[in-house]
């Protein structure tokens, strides 16, 4: 955690862009590298009918850190994809509650 | 977004339902049918030590839309399920946040 | 419903541990065993320019029940985990609006 969830790159794309995009994640939420997952969604994506290229959507999941954070992490994630040559992208942040998350059993909340 | 992701039925009962669902939705919520995403969730299922079918279930990502396009949105979408001789259908809503979902680094908040 | 979604695991190990853990959730929750679905998150986890093993994190997407029976489902879950030799796990909660989930198109709220 932070937990990220990339739709719509190629795992090639998302290797690209992973060691720079999680150290400069790492240097604005003051944290290790290693806190941070990126997972490639590769699921069809579909419309009208038939499979299609998913468009370019990256959720964040992680404890609220405020939106000055947020608004860093958002840019910083929208840079790097676009710097991939790709147009357009979303990225939706989403929140859990620390008395819901548990690291080893042990409840953060 | 909305972003459909579409568990428990095969790629091509997706792509069966797709072009008509969408349309339904799109006039439900004033939209256009490309604000639409349609993701089929292909990962095991597992019960008992194995792998089976999966619980046909729907999960709805937007926006809040109040109750009665939240029914509407429903309603079409369980429809078209049952439609293709499925017998039973979940259809769970979440919502983003205005302020934590960013369109090419600006937030829609 | 719960949606009980395992990533960092192997499919054989989500199968090993299945039949056990189910039915100790379904006596905490006071529930079926056929309530719980089991999913089995396969995408590629990238960290460092390449495709590396996903760390071991379970999330429950399900309706709030309190924390002490959150707390116990967490340490089921967490205890089924070790219990493989996996050294590490981290668990977490989402909570479904009980009128944003239909059944066949009915409200549960």
């Amino acid at each position: 955690m932070p937990r990220i969830t990339v739709r719509g790159l190629s795992v090639d794309q998302v290797c690209q862009m992973s060691e720079s995009l999680v150290e400069q994640l790492a240097a604005i939420c003051d944290c290790e590298t290693d806190n941070f997952t990126l997972e490639c969604n590769t699921h069809p994506s579909i419309f009208a009918g038939k499979i299609v290229p998913a468009y370019p959507f990256i959720e964040v999941a992680w404890f609220e850190r405020g939106p000055a954070i947020r608004d860093q992490v958002a840019k910083a994630i929208t840079d790097h994809v676009l710097a991939l040559g790709i147009p357009e992208v979303e990225v939706a942040f989403t929140f859990y509650a620390e008395n819901g998350y548990y690291i080893n059993g042990i409840s953060c909340g």
